[in-house]
């Protein structure tokens, strides 16, 4: 009695009224035996379920969920009103060829000048592009077959197909030196592809990427499910000229957002060996930031892309939903999902969007995505570029770090871009920030139990990691009607943005609660359960996902440990192209001071 | 182990090798002491939810949803390719004026002859129809007023408020005579608002009717949601001059099918009062049948429209998803529930549904509906009328009837559609039927339970009559991921139905398996669980549900007890025009024996 909560129709609710509130997590942390043995009590009848109801009602699951009267009805996927594109874009053809989407993305990028990279020993570091390698290939100063060499010898030295940072989870050196051959015999004939030719990507192990089988770095995926073909995004980069590298580590089945993987061992930060990557794409972030890829697919339901980025230090793009194809990954049936690129620099990030890109026949008729846009990037005269620029903060959630570096690092970056372009820095209200978390943990919690569980019941459940069987005891505890309600939400927090983004062009607040938190080695055998790190790395994370919006983390600086801090930009639906422009500006700003990894290899220099 | 079941992608399965499968439900008929005892047992903690597994697993639902690969992605609300329109229909404009539309729907109807049905005595008896009230109006042989004073003796004589056949269960006679007479000066000044102005409608209690309260034909809906004006399809009627006699009575929160309900008394068939209407719009459909109204709205989730209209004897329509705006009822937030009219003919069903239609703004922009269309019914020249019309039939389901009267019956209709309009009868196959009913059973029950949550654990729970409370337990035990796998249900089947109806036009069943059954006198008192009989009765009805496609059910005839018939008639999405064309070829060549039901009040003839 008396437990019943009625939200107002979120058209009626006064914003100002709105007090900021702390998400207080309540879950042991454990490792080890402990943790196994937690997990096997979880998984008792009667007992389990019990404990993980306690666990909830503590996180108010259950009262946000069950004792409320949403107003609103159910929102199950993202649906937008139709939306204006931008001024300064230019469009792509998204039924069109990758290769011609890449040739108008260059066109987007400023003038690129040989000498100044390739010639100049420079004061800061930075990585090697996309644009250097085509011209170093161009110029006949290397070939693919010479990098694939090199990137071939980097993987093996440092174990082969189980090193000790398991980049990589399937490789195969013949495999790339035969892609690099074809490549290498492309640019002799003087016919390359595209200006992708010859670039090397790693693709997440959730993303079919033939002949790799994808297992979602688990130790048995790939027994119940064959990889025949390609994703569509991978197909895509490869007509390109793109070189697969292999599949690269990911926190087991991208439940969790460390990194931490006990079957093919856990990837570690370049910019700290002791630390996680972030995930769950870790390995593609890693590799990224290693030097050793220029790129690589991720894929992002809870912040899987912009989350490594951030702690890597290199910059991710979370598309919207629907905006890529999911076909040929594992999460191809979820409502918060999308595959995207990771790369060192906006630039590339924008080259490899351009030629991945285009939504699935299904989605263009549900979805009606907005056509996709680049924006253009000029490379001296950006005074007015984000003269137009409404950012969007909501200043006590972007402050509730764990750290003021953080929130001071990314204060600094908008304090740039509003003195040198005068974008205006609008403090804005989001309510509901808890109800948001909630509704995205059953959303993506249950799409992903549902295509799990013919297998769990079929006795591979207990060959999963402990960590991910915590989670799905947790995502077994939710019942249809929770799953309702939370769509329920979902519509609510729609209306909010879209009323907020009416207001402001993005809305920006750091990546991540936290830097790369330090790998416990008790949690290297058999993993860890740590809610408490899970929602700092989460933090800012799941209105993208939950509400489909366009993100992207963008590096701004380091800790004073020397750790990457990262700046999210998420945009309103479809506008890629605005935040890329602003990230791109981001860059320019507060790039210049670039730290080289520990694990940075350099794999064009060595040539 | 070993209870992994792989479903074929929809597109590659062979549907000539499909077999047609019985139904077996295994479930106890409990009434009485034993049934409220059985639902105690059934909220216990722990005991309850083992008893609802074991009965889930006899029926197979865990095998469908946990334990089966579907390959499919779920498809949440019905999601259609673009439609193209028929010939021979006339648009209506679903943003004009409704008195507009139904003054275009009026010239769809063939010539009225007054004198054919107000001055001649007939041979077979025949409901009064909107035109007849019209024209006594027009031509001042009766007023509204008049009429309405006679409505209100009939309800009165049989208990007022609470009758023993209680038809309304809001009832303030009034309230009506206010309406009688606004509208009896409309006639008089010689301005009525439209056809429909003076014309008596009862509304279901889950559809807003100011001031009547809503309460779902509960004790304590209206307690907790309050009504301050009507819901947007009754607003559109009284737009036009509806007379609204007040709430009818229904199978308590829409959740059955025999329109049982404790709290109000269970209405009795207008053909055998010892027999149910069925359910759930069970007053709207006797209302009816009892010739006191013209036309009622109800609404339909699981059958709920089209199941009372069948065992009444009259015409119901449920209407595409989303063609109809949910605003003011109470189930207002499903993906399965449509509002839609009933009356004693399919010309006073399009007259009603002119008048109502319109989808609300949100699924305007979601689902893109085609324009709603009416078919032109001439009044002689019918011979080509339905010479396009391919029927498509399922023969083992369509007899899988309990008794085969029922079959035969619609089996003649069927073959005088042949013989008279040359309507070629395609033999098809619907593949997964039992999946699609568990996919229904799973979608609505979940959604409703959300809406239902907060009160029920505010302490409202225990007020619902035990059926209901046998229903929730079932629907508390779905999960989360089982709500996911029957959207993927919804997506295989909506891709095998698409590809029916390239090659028919529509799919005719029986409406129900059964014509109206006995009401057990030990049920009156606290309902009764029988869970054969709801089989039988939605044995047909599920997939315009599921699928959200229209289907409308028109009375074909009687079985040798004297209960009435229904044909039901499935269209593709949004092609309510083509099921009310044949329907209405049906009424005429079925419809020339119709008998008088032995509650049947003859408003106008008694002025």
């Amino acid at each position: 009695m008396g437990k019943k909560r009625v939200m107002l129709p979120a058209k009626d609710v006064d914003l100002s009224s709105i007090k900021y509130e702390r998400e207080v997590v309540q879950a042991p942390h454990l490792t080890g035996f402990v943790f196994r043995l937690f997990v096997r009590i979880l998984e008792l009848p009667l007992i389990g379920p019990m404990i993980i109801n306690v666990l909830k009602k503590q996180n108010k699951i259950d009262k946000i969920l069950q004792h409320t009267v949403i107003p609103e009805e159910p929102m199950f996927k993202p649906e937008y009103p139709p939306q204006e594109t931008e001024p300064g874009v230019v469009v792509l053809e998204e039924d069109g060829r990758p290769e011609d989407r890449v040739v108008s993305a260059l066109k987007c990028l400023p003038h690129y000048d040989a000498a100044e990279f390739l010639e100049n020993s420079h004061a800061s570091f930075r990585y090697w592009k996309i644009r250097d390698y085509a011209h170093a290939y161009r110029s006949r100063k290397v070939t693919p077959s010479l990098v694939a060499e090199h990137i071939i010898s980097i993987i093996e030295e440092n174990g082969g197909n189980k090193p000790p940072i398991p980049l990589l989870i399937s490789f195969v050196a013949e495999e790339v030196r035969e892609q690099a051959a074809a490549s290498t015999q492309r640019f002799e004939a003087g016919n390359p592809l595209s200006i992708l030719d010859g670039i090397f990507m790693a693709i997440k192990d959730d993303i079919d990427c033939y002949p790799h089988p994808s297992k979602g770095a688990s130790t048995w995926m790939h027994e119940v499910r064959t990889v025949k073909k390609d994703a569509v995004c991978v197909s895509r980069l490869r007509s390109c000229g793109v070189i697969f590298v292999g599949k690269a580590n990911m926190h087991e089945l991208g439940m969790g957002t460390t990194g931490n993987n006990p079957n093919y061992g856990t990837a570690r930060n370049p910019h700290a060996p002791d630390r996680y990557t972030g995930g769950s794409s870790s390995g593609p972030a890693a590799i990224v930031a290693s030097g050793i890829c220029s790129a690589a697919l991720g894929t992002d339901g809870g912040g899987s892309i912009r989350i490594p980025s951030s702690l890597c230090g290199v910059v991710g793009l979370k598309t919207t939903y629907g905006r890529t194809s999911m076909e040929g990954s594992l999460c191809d049936s979820g409502t918060v999902e999308i595959i995207g690129p990771i790369a060192s620099s906006v630039e590339d990030v924008m080259l490899v969007y351009a030629a991945m890109l285009g939504a699935s026949p299904a989605n263009r008729i549900s979805l009606r995505p907005s056509p996709p846009c680049l924006p253009t990037l000029s490379s001296n005269d950006h005074s007015n570029a984000l003269g137009f620029l409404r950012i969007g903060k909501y200043t006590p959630w972007f402050n509730d770090v764990h750290s003021t570096e953080i929130s001071d690092k990314c204060e600094d970056a908008l304090n740039l871009l509003s003195k040198e372009h005068g974008c205006e820095i609008i403090e804005i209200v989001i309510p509901e920030l808890l109800e948001m978390r909630t509704a995205h943990v059953v959303s993506i919690g249950s799409e992903c139990l549902c295509s799990l569980n013919p297998d769990c019941e079929d006795g591979k459940g207990v060959k999963l990691a402990y960590d991910t069987r915590t989670s799905l005891a947790l995502f077994r505890s939710f019942t249809a009607a929770d799953y309702v309600a939370a769509q329920c939400i979902r519509r609510r927090n729609m209306y909010y943005h879209m009323e907020i983004f009416k207001k402001v062009d993005v809305i920006v607040t750091p990546t991540t609660g936290m830097t790369a938190p330090r790998i416990p080695p008790s949690a290297l055998k058999s993993g860890e359960t740590d809610m408490q790190t899970t929602a700092n790395l989460m933090q800012f994370v799941v209105p993208a996902n939950l509400l489909g919006l366009p993100a992207i983390s963008v590096p701004v600086g380091y800790d004073k440990e020397g750790l990457p801090i990262g700046l999210q930009i998420m945009g309103g639906p479809w506008a890629e192209a605005t935040i890329l422009r602003v990230a791109s500006e981001v860059e320019k700003l507060c790039g210049e001071t670039k730290k080289k990894p520990a694990s940075y290899y350099d794999v064009l220099k060595a040539n």
